[in-house]
């Protein structure tokens, strides 16, 4: 291992003819311009062209290196600490704000000893790595795990949950939850079932480069999530991102109605047959849609957070399969969510199966793959077949919300009978369903 | 069955009280103006509010009834006719274009005998009810099948390459196919693979709404992609429908860069992690990307129509049961295309399935269920761990036209191993592969 981990190349060996280590004080001059900071390391898979300073501001910057750039040791440094912290001010007029780490890009940090990634652990870190929270909020940090969310399943869906509330009773003003983008819609769909009667607002926060990467989208969101969760006029579970590729605006979307939509960029999250809930923009929240729930109601709190992992979510193609509906029935499910084409439809081939899997009491739920729309079945012949048969047609609701919901209902309410169940499922739990759909503006 | 097909309630009591029938020409008054027009049934699921007239230009509008709108009967009329159609002008000066029809709303007429829906048989049927359609192109029309796109296999998507084929080598400038919306991005991508070597366009066309629903977009699309077929730059598989939800651009879409987006609106199909290849207004075509194949290039036309049915595409989920991988292998599947999280992820627990697959020699491949973007499964632990096992990242490539892609591969080339699967899958035959990625403009 070298003493300047994550530089290759180029850049190492113009960083060790200058004979600095980590934790120095460098000066990068390059364009007439100057770049003062601590050098740390690069992240792994970071950029290959860019030396990362941590300024004074507490920020990281990537300055991309060219031959004539010249680097120079300004002081001799020690490895940067982030054990002092500053203390926050104000803070009998600040509310308190717990931040549930769950694991994920936005919850970790380079460990400058070891050049791994681990979980931010203390508020002090935070505090350290975004100065800007303790101004918003007396920040309380809890670690629950230290998962990717590709990691995340229904059990630890109701870890959350119950985490949640035990902050929510003790009096956070609002919680936010780090957690990683790649299933973090379903997250966010599981917490707005299971807790229900909120008082607060519930903000699931990630990014999509880590606090360690020039370009990291962390810092701007967690200071949007924080101040949401202190100071948000709602109390409802939503994602906080970008909205757009710039730093300007953090959006606010509607648990249930949320979806990961682009692997990198950092507006990936989009609020899909639905408005976003709220902006942030120049520290001030804008509530967009008038029907939420507002902050500090006097609803009772309710927690209901298990799942049944008996349900599954089958995406319908051409030439599928439909003996894989028949395994499903033989391995004991109770929910089969179909992704279906169009308005809501499979292949003639595929109805005798899906006619067993409902005379063994499989609830069977209709949603679309075109993802944006609403399912209806009543249009064609296959629709109104798979109606017959006994297909429950999921109005607009997201495919992955729908699998998290039936998951809830079938463990939450132990419904006696399908017909109680599909009954559940079209209760309008926590905005899962809209009455009509609301036309949005897609690419063109 | 009454006389006035498809018209109940107070409308019914209207015409009956007029003592009009289907054929007869009627007035329509209301609010000052007057709408003249040859009485047509309303179709079975269209509104409950609107009379629909067959006016002479051709076209079908909807009068929304209210208690003060005056119907009288014009003129005692036969049943509107398609037998005896416009003759086409100059045909000398056209070029010939071939429609093949397999099915669809778009393909679709009301039968005024019995009221059902039936294919649109002939060319003379085509310019009845599409005018304009005489004047662009000499039409020659195929139908081929009559089915709803759900009901589209792979076997169909054989048949429909080998009658594109035919119609090319007997002079076609240009073949149109009518399809159903639902399934038409996966017979594009089947096409796309197995009609290689292409001097003129191919063009998959639908509707969202049948030609007998006074919104439908039938007509404009067809007209759209007759005259792409016709008169366009570009020799590739694309799909043309509406742009945006008013009636002035046809965009055209790349086969393989393209998917359903919305349930019902006419703008539905949209071009992902690409531009559009063209757009046509105000009867011109204009090319929107300058990397496609031009019509008439002197490459030979090569039809490699056939499909492993043997291979599957996975959605993975929080809580998937990782036994269903086990079941494909054991029904001797040869591939299988998984629809990851973010940049390409499963939970760990699902890695000694994925591993047992590739051990039966299995091709795997991992796409992202975000849809937008590219797999990176180099910054993860989790994607560098599934390539460790042997999981090939398929660039930017849609879920749905990689699980196409496969299964053409595996029928056409018959490949000795999976390194060879693997080293196909990565070559670029249709445009399927983006070496970066277009960024685009999609909701906010």
């Amino acid at each position: 291992m070298t003493d300047l981990p994550g530089y290759k190349g180029k850049i190492l060996k113009k960083l060790k003819k200058a004979e600095v280590k980590i934790g120095d004080i460098i000066s990068i001059e390059k364009n007439k311009s100057t770049y003062e900071g601590t050098l740390i390391p690069s992240s792994e898979y970071g950029s290959k062209k860019h030396i990362v300073l941590k300024q004074r501001t507490g920020y990281n910057i990537g300055v991309e290196i060219d031959p004539t750039t010249q680097i120079s040791k300004v002081g001799e440094g020690s490895k940067p600490s982030f054990e002092v912290p500053p203390k926050p001010k104000h803070t009998e007029d600040l509310s308190k704000v717990t931040i549930v780490s769950t694991g994920g890009t936005v919850a970790s940090r380079v460990d400058y000893r070891t050049g791994g990634v681990r979980p931010t652990l203390s508020a002090n870190d935070l505090y350290s790595i975004v100065p800007e929270l303790s101004e918003i909020a007396v920040i309380e940090a809890d670690i629950l795990f230290n998962l990717l969310s590709e990691n995340i399943t229904p059990d630890h869906w109701s870890k959350i949950a119950k985490t949640v509330g035990k902050h929510i009773i003790k009096g956070s003003a609002g919680v936010v939850i780090a957690h990683g983008t790649d299933t973090m819609a379903y997250t966010a769909a599981a917490l707005s079932f299971a807790v229900q009667g909120l008082s607060v607002p519930v903000i699931l926060v990630g990014s999509q480069r880590s606090a360690d990467r020039p370009s990291s989208d962390a810092a701007t969101n967690l200071i949007g999530a924080v101040t949401a969760a202190a100071k948000g006029q709602f109390a409802e579970v939503v994602i906080a991102m970008h909205e757009t590729i710039n730093d300007e605006t953090i959006i606010f979307h509607r648990g249930t109605k949320v979806r990961k939509c682009h692997t990198s960029r950092r507006d990936t999250f989009k609020s899909i047959n639905s408005l976003p809930l709220a902006k942030l923009k120049n520290g001030q929240i804008t509530m967009i849609i008038e029907d939420f729930n507002p902050r500090g109601g006097d609803q009772k709190l309710i927690i209901r957070p298990y799942f049944d992992e008996k349900v599954t979510l089958i995406k319908i193609h051409p030439g599928i399969d439909p003996r894989i509906i028949d395994w499903y029935i033989d391995q004991n499910y109770k929910g089969i969510i179909l992704e279906g084409t169009g308005l809501g439809h499979t292949s003639e081939y595929c109805f005798p199966a899906i006619q067993r899997a409902i005379n063994n009491d499989i609830v069977v739920g209709m949603t679309s793959q075109c993802i944006w729309g609403r399912v209806n079945m009543n249009v064609y012949e296959a629709g109104r077949d798979l109606m017959k048969i006994g297909v429950l047609p999921l109005e607009d609701m997201l495919p992955e919300t729908a699998l998290v919901k039936l998951m809830w209902i079938l463990k939450t309410f132990n419904p006696k009978d399908v017909d109680m169940s599909k009954r559940l499922m079209m209760e309008n739990f926590a905005g899962e369903i809209n009455s009509r759909t609301i036309l949005q503006n897609r690419s063109k």
